[in-house]
């Protein structure tokens, strides 16, 4: 058995570190990020499943790559409130709100709040590389006035 | 993408209806169970994933059926206060405070307080069914001053 307090003042998991989102900047088209962090509550290898918890915490003015991956993503907020682009719709997502990402479908986390933004996310172990999106994925992105602001 | 949006005045999410815990009233020894429900957020064919996300919410004086089983929990609090009996160990659990239960590790959830207390809790998508615990189990359990009041 093992316990990860949570303390509330803090918004943090004893004995779980924050770690940066992604060990690179971003180069590829979209594939830029700022001010996001990743905290993993459970791996797979440590708690024998076939699914990995992480929670990610997005700073105001933050946001996430721009990207697409064959695994699904099924998220729950617990802190803040958001904005997901999530093919061609945005969302505004408040605490415990739940929002599916299905295979292969563009999308991107941002934090236009002036408090942190965070949310839980559950992922199969077994999974592909997040990619950039295509051509034809982001040029129909940037024409269509919803997702516009959010393809950079 | 699908959005399950939250409604916090009702603790309840948009079109997930709640179920009951488990079909059988839990006949077996240590299996009987009171006041829990079930709300499915994520069937791994809808979202095409290897794995379920649940939300279970148990009543005051509500608990669930003492068990073991080959798939691990890693449940996190999302309301109230509740109390674990994981192994040899009785924890108490508050908001987003998580909870590891390794493979056949025998385990109750209950709710001493007065508030409904519930929790997230992903599972693999292949696992076992639920077993009552063994009587060896159950016998060095009951000796236990710290567990034998949840041994019932």
């Amino acid at each position: 058995m093992h316990l990860l307090s949570f303390d509330p003042r803090a918004f943090r998991w004893s004995g779980i570190a924050g770690q940066k989102y992604k060990s690179g900047s971003g180069d590829a088209r979209g594939m830029g990020w700022k001010g996001v962090s990743r905290w993993v509550l459970a791996r797979p290898e440590a708690i024998q499943a076939d699914y990995e918890l992480r929670y990610f915490e997005i700073e105001p003015a933050g946001y996430s790559s721009l990207e697409k991956h064959r695994h699904v993503h099924f998220v729950v907020v617990l802190r803040g409130r958001g904005r997901a682009l999530v093919g061609k719709r945005v969302v505004d997502l408040s605490p415990l709100d739940a929002l599916h990402v299905p295979p292969l479908t563009p999308h991107r986390w941002l934090n236009e709040s002036g408090e942190p933004f965070g949310f839980l996310c559950p992922v199969d172990r077994a999974r592909d590389r997040p990619q950039p999106i295509d051509d034809d994925e982001w040029e129909l992105l940037r024409a269509n006035p919803v997702t516009a602001r959010y393809v950079f």
